[in-house]
C-alpha cells in the first residue's frame, strides 16, 4: 500500500502530491480543478474549524449562512470587486429546465450577497456591532490548481462585522489576523510574519489587506490568511446606513475576513519529510499509535490486552490501537510515519516482562526511548508538548534562517534570484517598481510586516520614507 | 420590533412565516427559492450537526467532503435517479469566462459523485464497510419554495456507505434511521412514526426508502429524515467492485441517508404557538433568559449583580441575562417568548427581599412560580428536563389523537377528505390506487410503519395481504 514518496530534495511538488495521494488527505476528482478531501484530510479540517469556531464566538461572532448563488448584477455593484473577480467565475445560466433571466454566480465570496442583507438589517447604531461568521464552500475557476493550494473550489470561513466607526474596524480586523496568528502558531506549529499587504497584492475592493504569511520548506512564501479593512466600500455600495447618536444616517466601516482548506496545504509543507507527513500534535487526527509487536510463539491475546489497557489510561488522548494482522511492524511504522502520527508506542512480549515500551517521536529522526509503562500517562501529554513546541521552534528558526536582507535594488533582485526565501528591505510603496521586481524575479511583496514602523531610505524610490517589506516568492 | 404573528387558527402558513421573519431564523435573499439562515436559526442547526455528527461518529462514519459541481454525465448514469432529478437541476455553463465543454450539475444529491470516488478506492473486502458523510449545501430548483421547509438550495448532511452483503447494508440503513429518530424525539421532541416508503414516494434510484414522518401542528405530515438501501444500483452503474474473501469480484450493497435544514422548520411547526416558538430545551441555542425588573427608585446595581450570579450559579445551562436598557421587561418577555426560549427568570427588588424569583415555562401557558434562589441550581436543570419530555409527550399525544383508522376504501377517501391528520389502513401496494387516492384527497402514502408486520384484508385489492400504511397530507 504505502508507495515511495519522491524525495522532497528531488521534486518538492512532486513530494507533496505524493504525500496527499498516499496519506490519503484528497483524491483528484473527475471534474477539472477540483478535489475530494478524504476523511484523514477532512479530520484536519474539522480541528481547525473547531479551535478557530470557538475563538471567533468567544469574540462575539455569529454563524449564519448565506446563498451560493449571487446575481450577475450584485458582483457588479463594487467596481474593484467585479475587476477582482471576473475572470475566475462560474455561472449558472440554466435551472429547473430553464434558461434563468439574469445568470446566478456561483459566490467566489459573499462580501456582496451579505452586504445585501446587512442593508436591511442594520437600521440603528442599535445594530452594531454586526459580527457574522459563515463556514462555506466557494467557487473560483483556477487555471493552473494545487490540490488543497488552489483549487476552483474550496472550504473556507469568511468573516463579515459592521461598525460604527473606522477604529472599531481597524480593530476588529486586527483581532482576526491575531487569532489567525494563535492558530497557525500554537495549533499548526507554523511560524508567521504578520503585516499589511500592497496595493498590488490588496483583496479586491478593500482598503487595507493584512495577511499571515508563512514561510514553506522550499523557502517560498504561503498566505496562511487575510483580514480586510473595507472601509465604506461596500456599504456605500450596497446602501447600508445607520442612524447614529444623533439621529444621522451614516455608513458603517466593514471588515471581512477567511482562512481556508489551504491550512491543510500549509501544515503538509511546513512540516514534512521525505517519510511523509509529519503533524502538530494540537492538530493530529491520532496523537499516538500503539503497535503491538507479536512474534512467533509469543501470546498474542497477552499482547493486544496491554495495548489496549494502554490506550485507555492515556485519557484525552486521541490514541488508537494498530491491531491489524494483514500487516507487518514495520509495514505499520511506515503508514503512521507517513501519516504523520506524532508518538508511536511499540510494545511486545520483552517490553512486558520490563513493564516498558518504546516510544518514537515522528519530529525528530531515530528517537527511540524506553519509558515505563507506569510513567507513560503523565509522560505522553509531557512529550506531545514537546514535539508541539518543538515543531514551532523548527519553523521560526528555519523561517530565520532562510531570510535575508537586501541594502539596495541590485542586492534585492540578486538574492531573490539567488535563493528561495524571504528577503527583506526598506521600500517606498509602487506598483510599478514591484511588477519590476515581479518580472525580473517572480517575488512580491508579502506583507509590510507590522513589528517595524521605522521608515529609512527606501531601495526603490531613494527617499527616506521606505518601510521594512518582505519579499518573496509564494504559493 | 415584536411585529403581532399572525395567530395560527387563521393561517397556518402565514403564522409559520410569520415566526421565522420575526424570531430572525431566517430570511428571504434576492435569488428566488434561496434563504439567508440568520444567526438564531443558524444556531438550531449548530445543535443539530452537533448531536448528529458525534452520533455518526460513534457508529463508525468519517466526515469527508466531495465537490459541489458533478460532470452531466454522471447523474444519467443511474436510470431513475436521472429521471427523479433532471427537473430540479442547476447548471453551469459558463466559468473562468468560457463555456464548459461539459456542462456541470450542482449537486442535487452526491450519490453519482461520491459512488464514482468510491469505485477508485474500493478494491477488497478489507476497503469495506466504507462509512462516509458529508455536511453539505445542495440545489434542487423548487417551483414552489418554503422558508427551511423547500428552498432551491438548503443545508444537510448525506450519508454513503458501502458494504459486503445485503444484510449488512439494510441494517445500517435501520441505525441510521433509528438516530435520526433518537435525534427528532429526544432532541427536538417531536413523535415520529418509522417506516418504508410506497414505491411511488421512495428515492430514485434506490430499492427501499425508510423515513421517519412527523406530525405539524396544523395535522400535515412532514418527512424528517430518509434512509436508503440502494441495493447494487448505483454500484453496478458505477463499477464498484472488490475481491472477496475467495478472490471472486463482488459489487457492494449501499446505502444513503440524510436530514436537512428542514429539521428547523419541524421543531417551528411541532410546538409553535400563537406568542411564537416553543423551543425545547436540548436544541435551544438560549435555554434560560433572566429578565431583571428594575422598579423606579431601586438600586438597578444590586438587580443587575443578582441577575447575573443567577446566571453564573446555572453550570452548563445556556443562560443569558437580558440587561436591556432601552425596552421594557414586558417587551423582553414577549420578545423571549417569541423566541421561544424555555425558561424565563424574573427577579426583582421584592424577589431579592424574599431570595426568590419567579420562573416562566414557555411551554404551558400562565405557568409562574416562585422559586428559591439557593435551589434554582438543581431546580432549573430539572425544569428543563420536565418541558423536554412534556413537549416530546404532547407531541405524542397530538399525533395519537389525530391518527384514525379507515376500514374500508370509502371510508379512507372520507376520513383524508373531511379532517387533516393521519389516516391508517391495510393498504397492498399499488401505484394506480396510491395515485387515485392522492387525486381525491392530496393525500399520499406517508410510510408503511415497521412496527407493524402482519397482514390484513386491504382496502385496494381486497384480498388478505394488505400492510398497516398511513395516508396524510403532507409537506
Amino acid at each position: 500500500m504505502v508507495k515511495k514518496l519522491t524525495p522532497m530534495s528531488e521534486d518538492f511538488n512532486q513530494w507533496y502530491t505524493d504525500i496527499i495521494q498516499e496519506a490519503q488527505l484528497a483524491d483528484y476528482s473527475p471534474v477539472k480543478g477540483t478535489m475530494v478531501i478524504r476523511p484523514y484530510g477532512y479530520a484536519l479540517w474539522e480541528h481547525i474549524q473547531s479551535y478557530l469556531d470557538n475563538r471567533f464566538k468567544e469574540t462575539g461572532h455569529e454563524n449564519a449562512y448565506f446563498p451560493l448563488f449571487i446575481p450577475k448584477s450584485f458582483i457588479q455593484k463594487e467596481a474593484e470587486h467585479v475587476e477582482g473577480f471576473s475572470p475566475e467565475l462560474a455561472t449558472v445560466t440554466h435551472a429547473g429546465g430553464k434558461e434563468l433571466e439574469e445568470p446566478l454566480i456561483v459566490r467566489p465570496t459573499s462580501e456582496t450577497i451579505i452586504n445585501h442583507m446587512f442593508a436591511k438589517w442594520i437600521k440603528s447604531h442599535r445594530d452594531l456591532p454586526m459580527l457574522i461568521n459563515q463556514w462555506a464552500n466557494v467557487v473560483r475557476w483556477e487555471m493552473r490548481t494545487r490540490l488543497f493550494l488552489r483549487t476552483s473550489e474550496f472550504l473556507w470561513q469568511e468573516g463579515h462585522t459592521a461598525h460604527q466607526t473606522k477604529d472599531e474596524a481597524t480593530e476588529e480586523a486586527l483581532q482576526m489576523l491575531d487569532i489567525y496568528e494563535e492558530f497557525t502558531q500554537n495549533v499548526a506549529a507554523v511560524k508567521v510574519v504578520k503585516g499589511t499587504k500592497s496595493e498590488m497584492e490588496k483583496f479586491a475592493g478593500a482598503k487595507v489587506t493584512y495577511s499571515i504569511e508563512a514561510m514553506m520548506l522550499d523557502k517560498k512564501a504561503l498566505q496562511a490568511g487575510t483580514s480586510h479593512e473595507l472601509g465604506q466600500n461596500f456599504s456605500k455600495a450596497f446602501e447600508i446606513q445607520f442612524s447614529d447618536e444623533n439621529n444621522e444616517l451614516q455608513h458603517p466601516y466593514q471588515t471581512s475576513w477567511g482562512v481556508s482548506t489551504r491550512l491543510i496545504g500549509m501544515i503538509i509543507m511546513a512540516h514534512g519529510d521525505d517519510k511523509g507527513l509529519k503533524l502538530p500534535p494540537a492538530i493530529a487526527p491520532t496523537q499516538v499509535v500503539i503497535v503491538p509487536i507479536i512474534p512467533k510463539n509469543s501470546d498474542p491475546e497477552k499482547i493486544l490486552n496491554t495495548a489496549h489497557q494502554l490506550a485507555k489510561s492515556l485519557e484525552g488522548i486521541r490514541v488508537k490501537v494498530d491491531d491489524r494482522e494483514e500487516v507487518s511492524p514495520g509495514f505499520k511504522f511506515n503508514e503512521w510515519e507517513l501519516k504523520g502520527v506524532p508518538l508511536r508506542i511499540e510494545i511486545g512480549p520483552k517490553d512486558i516482562e520490563k513493564n516498558s515500551v518504546i516510544v518514537a517521536r515522528r519530529d525528530v529522526d531515530d528517537s527511540k526511548t524506553e519509558v515505563d509503562i507506569d510513567t507513560l500517562p503523565t509522560e505522553v501529554p509531557l512529550l506531545l508538548e514537546t514535539i508541539q513546541s518543538g515543531m514551532l521552534s523548527k519553523s521560526q528558526g528555519f523561517l530565520e534562517e532562510n531570510t535575508q536582507h537586501a541594502e539596495d535594488m541590485g542586492d534585492l533582485i540578486k538574492k531573490l534570484s539567488e535563493n528561495d526565501g524571504f528577503v527583506s528591505c526598506y521600500w517606498a510603496e509602487n506598483k510599478d517598481d514591484e511588477l519590476k521586481v515581479k518580472e525580473q524575479t517572480k517575488a512580491t511583496i508579502r506583507c509590510y510586516p507590522l513589528d517595524h514602523t521605522e521608515e529609512k531610505l527606501s531601495v526603490n524610490q531613494a527617499e527616506e520614507n521606505g518601510k521594512f517589506v518582505i519579499f518573496s516568492k509564494s504559493y
